[in-house]
């Protein structure tokens, strides 16, 4: 098996046949109730546990927010290491979506801290406002590592474009510039794997298809993270713009549509282990469906 | 006293007279051999506590850069609550430097982990790259609990022009458009104090004058946090043009250069703690002559 982190996560998702990703975002009030008894770090590691245990048949990965777990204090990062931890033994793909970001010397202590463990995430998220300089030392950390960066190029968020869809003259947009860089930067010396991917990928919501046609065009060697699929609104048809033809090349999010299942209508007098199982089912098969399309 | 952020350091710093700060970026390899002995996080809360007391005389405030503290995992996070804990009860304004950023239900957990407790940090730094829903909930802990926020607009390592410089047809910088933003938002009901600055600040590198100047007109109630002196290469002068004239409106940053002076030729012979007091007093002095110049 290839080292390279943009192979294994496409080995991971031809293994497991759909390319998607549940996220791990726990919010204490939206718990299952015999879990709310817990100091919220021990309730998220049950909690987190169980959704593993729950999806790991079914997806190839998982991507655990640190900003639920960091809520809580050092107590709270415990608990997200430990998750991170779980997960890895369960043979998921672990990406930590902790967008840090910063000047390079003091990067090269963030990629040393969540890339630099063996124990610790796959891959992590990073905001690239800073440029290059910033990118570099988790590009170092990942490559020496077998681990991947996925950069913010077009966030699903609301007001995004109000920051990212900046023109120039010629009308083309800051998120295609912050996608040239990336192209660029993933294309240097043992970065790229066997499958013709970089083990520096994009964060590319899935909210705005016609955005992720162009930097698909733009991005030909980045695997792409598509968060956006539920609760913020994007459709299967949605992500399948991430896509290169052949169903390649993207993985699509789902965290609260997946994680808090339990509470839907849908799955009234089902336990909250199954819903969540089962709503991850539905979600790999909506993807898969609207991929292969 | 006023519990805007923005009044609180602005008396902070007519009270030490100097409108500067000391980043606390503790790196193992750099620190006295005497507390090379210790694991990291230990060292790191000894240092920095050595830290705390040779310069809280000097200075208004210090900026723990978590980055350092993270590469250690929860350990270190659970020293760099302390090292907040220990500048808080040394009468220092805390500004911690953690580059946050997500879309909004998550910023909002970032928040109240940040911002959000009584022992936190007085204000922190945050990524803008995602646009107002991004910054919001910062913006309402903050509010509540009379604490501040500094968004990075032009950063002070080398490529960040490679990014922020991005320039629409008209000339304006994407930095600019930023600094636009965040002017607007830091003008929302509840976020200016007294002295007619917002809770809502800006992160302008002193490594890039020219830029700086331009800033501080389009940003009049914005704090500026001005990072890139000594180490980094940006002189007093440099630093200056963030000041209005009167000398008010921004906080310059030192930390290679006084949290290491004891490596310095010029302070060989004296002892780490006293070369650091004496360098945070030469660094204060600095900045104090060529702002009121």
């Amino acid at each position: 098996m290839s080292d390279n982190f943009a192979d294994r996560l496409l080995e991971a998702i031809a293994r497991k046949g759909s390319p998607v990703c549940v996220g791990l975002d726990p919010a204490f009030d939206k718990l299952p109730d015999e879990l709310k008894t817990l100091p919220p770090e021990r309730a998220f590691v049950e909690f987190c546990s169980a959704v593993i245990e729950a999806v790991a048949n079914v997806v190839p990965a998982v991507k655990p927010q640190i900003a639920y777990f960091e809520r809580y204090g050092h107590a709270g990062v415990a608990a997200y290491e430990q998750v991170v931890h779980l997960a890895r033994q369960a043979g998921l793909i672990v990406i930590g979506d902790v967008k840090r970001n910063d000047i390079g010397s003091t990067a090269a202590e963030y990629a040393a801290g969540h890339l630099g463990i063996a124990d610790g995430p796959d891959a992590i998220t990073i905001n690239g406002y800073l440029g290059a300089d910033g990118i570099a030392p988790f590009l170092d950390v990942a490559k020496a590592n077998g681990k991947g960066v996925f950069v913010l190029v077009r966030t699903s968020n609301p007001s995004a474009g109000a920051i990212q869809d900046f023109a120039d003259g010629s009308g083309r947009k800051f998120y295609e510039h912050m996608a040239q860089q990336v192209a660029a930067l993933g294309e240097q010396p043992g970065l790229v794997g066997q499958q013709g991917y970089s083990c520096l990928g994009a964060v590319v919501g899935a909210t705005w298809p016609g955005e992720a046609k162009a930097l698909r065009q733009i991005m030909p060697r980045q695997l792409f993270l598509v968060p956006g699929y539920g609760a913020q609104g994007a459709t299967a048809k949605d992500c399948a713009a991430s896509f290169k033809s052949g169903g390649v090349g993207a993985i699509v999010n789902a965290s609260r549509s997946v994680l808090y299942a339990f509470r839907d209508k849908a799955h009234a007098g089902t336990n909250w282990r199954d819903a969540i199982g089962q709503a991850a089912k539905v979600f790999a098969q909506d993807i898969r469906s609207a991929v292969n399309h």
